[in-house]
């Protein structure tokens, strides 16, 4: 088999579809795996369907997670309202375990594709309250992946590319832009709409907003009207 | 908090029902974990919701997974028969990455519940084929989730406890029949049919069936008329 290829976690956001171009300009035939999981902000699987195709995946698989598994969290947790500033410590909007199970999945698919790769977008830098997009986290899935599976017993684990985990936000817009990441597909807002419009206030359209600036890119969010 | 709570991955089969009794014994509240991912043998789910409620399991959830998920097995897959012997190397039953995807699942709902620890009925002598059921694996998820959560960087990791790693089929059986294991109502049969019953023929029935001759037991099985 002369075609590699990965499986790269797909949330629709601005980090994942970057991590998709990055995947592809590395060579790989790329299939696309996004989760509903009960998450409020549903707007970013469609944005999720548009990435997959304008940077050519060559699948989108979306696998539906029962909405109970992720409970209390304010991305999932109608109940809890997502903040307009994250604060200190980790967030509200920390899932538990989300990112431990969306690898897992991604493992299972991969061996499925006989991918040599799977990608995630986790960032250290900006979510340093996250628990899961800590590189010691990653390093630690890497260990499952090479034991886990007939894959990894045959000499073939796969290798978890988390390639934004040091990057600043402004970065990861850099490297997307020039790999022709359209960002206007994208939804980061923890509360979009249903048209995917942003709200302008969360930690996640904050930083955002920010990375935009920094890195002197045109910023193609729609917002909610006031 | 002074309770001890407990997350039991519960497949409905001998070793997982063991496990439970293990768990009750040690003095946890056992919260039960059942994964409907398509497997052909769905009498197990059944089997594990009659042994959730006759070892006292404080609750019992059962987490659908997309079919699609785990094809490729011949657990999951219409196309590949369930062998009669396993022979070498890792079974055609081998359902890539399941035991990641489970603990990880596990470890969601674990943080969700406050629970101390995951106990897997995972065993390394009779399963010694498959890659997700050896010591270096429960080791490796250890490590997953010493790092991946909330609970865990606040010093409350989860402990995955694997009490059967090492031990044989017959120890297995002669320690749940010490804790009042009903073992009439697990159902361990790749190829069990609606009623639960078990062809006698392939690898789990034979380990099964052996184990309860070596630990001396009377067999409660219920096969399928031949």
């Amino acid at each position: 088999m002369s075609e590699r290829r990965a499986v790269v976690l797909l949330s629709g956001g601005l980090d994942s579809a970057t991590v998709l171009a990055m995947a592809r300009d590395a060579g790989y035939v790329c299939h696309a795996l996004s989760i509903r999981y009960g998450q409020k902000h549903i707007a970013e699987l469609a944005a999720a369907s548009r990435v997959a195709s304008a940077l050519g995946a060559a699948s989108h698989a979306i696998v539906d997670l029962p909405e109970t598994l992720f409970a209390g969290s304010a991305l999932t947790d109608e109940a809890i309202e997502v903040p307009e500033d994250g604060g200190e410590g980790i967030p509200v909007t920390y899932v538990p375990a989300r990112n431990t199970v969306f690898l897992s999945l991604a493992l299972g698919r991969a061996e499925l594709l006989e991918a040599e790769a799977i990608f995630v977008g986790v960032n250290a830098v900006d979510y340093s309250g996250y628990p899961d997009c800590r590189p010691e986290f990653i390093a630690a899935f890497q260990q499952v992946a090479n034991c886990a599976t007939k894959q990894a017993v045959e000499g073939q684990a796969v290798k978890i590319e988390a390639p934004l985990i040091q990057m600043s936000k402004s970065e990861i817009i850099a490297t997307g832009t020039r790999l022709g990441v359209d960002y206007a597909l994208t939804v980061s807002c923890y509360r979009a709409d249903d048209q995917g419009r942003a709200c302008g206030r969360c930690d996640s359209c904050r930083l955002r907003a920010e990375g935009f600036a920094a890195a002197g890119v045109a910023d193609p969010t729609v917002y909610q009207p006031a």
